[in-house]
């Protein structure tokens, strides 16, 4: 008798096969993506001791975290992967050269309260470029290429990377004396989309305290819109008055200038002056991306340039910029909104062989000549009526299944099934492998991700 | 002033980038590997519910076990993939289809005493093969192919499968009448290697109270060595006493009949009855895998046949085959024995570009056109002396540097340095492309891990 119902604690992911394979490629995606862009990989302790994790404090998240003691340790699992990239630029400084690029895809662990699509332990797929001291405004304007990029590979068109810059609002809010109302201000704009220009407005005199003539200009300035061109220009206006603010707009146009040499289509990018990101970490260049069909989702790319990875644990300057991607969650309402595409191959192999002779040599070493040319290869051998079998084989979605009796051993040929098509051929070795692997790349063709 | 001394737990491996790109190297080979196969990969979390983990008992283990609280939940993290597949099939039974055939790569935790070379924190790598109800012993022939080609696509060479099978050595104790006394021989046996044949047969006397003659035709037994189908002779000498053993044997011969259909050379396997493995846990088939240059590694790739995977989870029978590399570990020991290959590129990127130019378009397009073209490029901007990039591009060990000033601009050449060998080409993109292509695969030509 069995003890123990069997149960995944909510809040974990843990996917059957099929979805599990279309994850898999998702991250083949990213990784490639990333290293393209010669970020080099990279794989921290999901455990920390405590006191380093949360040297910076936790803020809200601290509340979420994983802590425990295991003997005299104070421990915490990450939950995030940018804490255990400081201690480690700053851990490993004299080791490694600046900029210093790196992706990461991992797991991290935040024990929110359990709901539909919010996760405890769920992947980031993270990178950060890291300069020592400096680091040019080229690779704020790289990022944007990162994320069309890795998106595009996806399989998504319809999304958009909507940029900002930090300088431009903390100048423009200085320009009308507001800088210490700043951080106020930039949370009731935020909230513009849900709830419109006449209630920010009513909140931004009524709450933050601002004058009516500022909260007028301040709707004015995030009600720019239009093309890059024309934002860039109605922002152009603004110049002179503040140096921060210009120095923010030289970066932004920078950013814009260099967008079609890096492969980014216009339509895929826009300057979106509401958009501020985490208020007191990011200080430049800021990024969101939305899928266009599916703005309830929230931004599923985000990130931003930062002045100082690694202040609580160096004295060295370590300014950066980075993107992450919430992968779990990004799956997860994928798959909700039916956006997988189930017509690439999930099965674990290619072709399943299904012996129909005693001695099993021949398919054995069938097998093995298969897998010599890298066809993933299942050999079958329980005692079961054929009926089980293609069944079997209909349930893990092989695309081939190799017959291989007494006659075909004889006559050295292989019958082969498309499990698809239901065509069957027997043809020799060279020419079943031809075909499969014609099948094969066609099949590999799609996407992971279909937008209907 | 920073606050806090970064650091990493002790037990935990964080490599530096280079070594990184070496186990990702390594890692992505299993995943291929395993793939050939047909197995699929998995992902369960990393924490689980205590009592689920802990259903079994931990024995051994359980003290080593990072178990915590949060909030109300008793949870634990994963000290192997094999309770987590247990659990994940009795669970998702319904959904899989049998022989359900899984590989996983993943961490797990055990709070060790920390000590050179022992990790709290390490990757598996494993393969299992499920069976509902029963399972075909081909699965076990199969094994050692597996691990053969793993270690052969790593680049070993001087390695030994060395195989056993439970019942074989529980049917010769049962002729023996010893059956109760069999796991204290086996772990008596065990030791064979350390302290010779002559103290084993004391200690059989003396201590596990076996007779003289019993004693004599033990270590009679575990010296039948010789090629493999010498131990097969000598093994059916034995035949017709007991069910068991003449099973087991029968098993064995089956082992060894596909060896050769399933690529494997002789000399990387070996039948010996010394192997006995988890005495609990493994009833067929075992395995394990010795380095010949460091048999004190002791097994690299270990495992077995099972009868009953998930029996605290499920009144299913669910018996199974499977091996485990310990992956961090193994990664460690190729390290301090100076095997893992310096000479397979390590670098971030394949191209790093310099641009010479104020106006930096030129640069960015030809980064999007190598990286558009498959190659790794890098894009250097920053604000340094022409010194400071190439040592960085030294320090980095990226292959090609690419300089691109007014005149490659302008004559739409582009100026490339192999870094290895100094020379450098001024070609156009598609011969530049073609050049840098060649030399990659060239340098991509060897194993990670080089034998000495």
């Amino acid at each position: 008798m069995a003890e123990m119902t069997p149960r995944t604690l909510s809040g974990f992911m843990e996917l059957l096969p099929k979805p599990q394979q279309q994850m898999e490629r998702m991250m083949d995606i990213l990784r490639r993506t990333y290293s393209l862009y010669g970020f080099t990989p990279l794989d921290t302790p999901v455990i920390e001791a405590a006191e380093v994790l949360l040297a910076k404090g936790g803020g809200e998240t601290e509340k979420q975290i994983y802590r425990f003691n295991k003997g005299d340790a104070d421990l915490a699992l990450r939950f995030d992967l940018t804490v255990p990239l400081a201690k480690y630029v700053a851990l490993h400084y004299n080791d490694l050269s600046f900029p210093f690029r790196r992706y990461q895809i991992g797991k991290v662990y935040r024990g929110e309260r359990a709901q539909r699509g919010r996760f405890r332990e769920f992947y980031q797929a993270d990178i950060d470029v890291i300069g020592d001291g400096k680091l040019d405004i080229t690779n704020e304007a790289e990022m944007p290429a990162i994320i069309y990029r890795a998106f595009s590979e996806l399989g998504l068109r319809r999304f958009c990377i909507r940029v900002n810059n930090r300088k431009i609002l903390n100048g423009f809010y200085a320009m009308l004396g507001l800088t210490d109302k700043a951080g106020d201000i930039m949370r009731t704009v935020d909230k513009l989309d849900k709830i419109g220009a006449e209630k920010v407005r009513t909140l931004l005199t009524d709450e933050v305290g601002v004058s009516a003539e500022s909260a007028d200009e301040i709707l004015k300035f995030i009600a720019i819109t239009g093309s890059n061109d024309q934002v860039l220009s109605a922002l152009e206006g603004y110049t002179g008055r503040n140096e921060t603010f210009d120095e923010g707009l030289d970066q932004l146009k920078t950013v814009v200038k260099y967008l079609s040499a890096f492969g980014v289509p216009e339509e895929n990018f826009a300057v979106d002056l509401t958009i501020a990101r985490g208020l007191d970490y990011y200080t430049g260049t800021v990024y969101e991306t939305a899928l266009l069909d599916h703005p309830e989702i929230g931004s599923v790319c985000s990130g931003g340039r930062y002045d100082n990875l690694a202040e609580c644990y160096t004295d060295k300057q370590l300014p950066g910029v980075g993107i992450s991607i919430g992968l779990t969650r990004l799956f997860y309402v994928l798959g909700e909104q039916g956006m997988l595409n189930g017509d690439l191959p999930t099965a674990p192999a290619d072709v399943l062989i299904l012996p129909m002779t005693e001695d099993l040599s021949a398919a054995v070493t069938l097998a093995t000549k298969l897998r010599d040319a890298g066809v993933r290869t299942q050999l079958y051998t329980e005692q079961k009526k054929f009926k089980a079998k293609m069944n079997y084989a209909d349930k893990t979605g092989v695309p081939y299944v190799v017959f291989l009796g007494e006659d075909e051993v004889k006559n050295n040929v292989i019958a082969c099934k498309d499990m698809t098509s239901g065509e069957q051929t027997t043809l020799d070795f060279a020419a079943t492998l031809a075909r499969v692997r014609d099948g094969l790349a066609e099949r590999n063709k799609g996407k992971v991700i279909v937008e209907k």
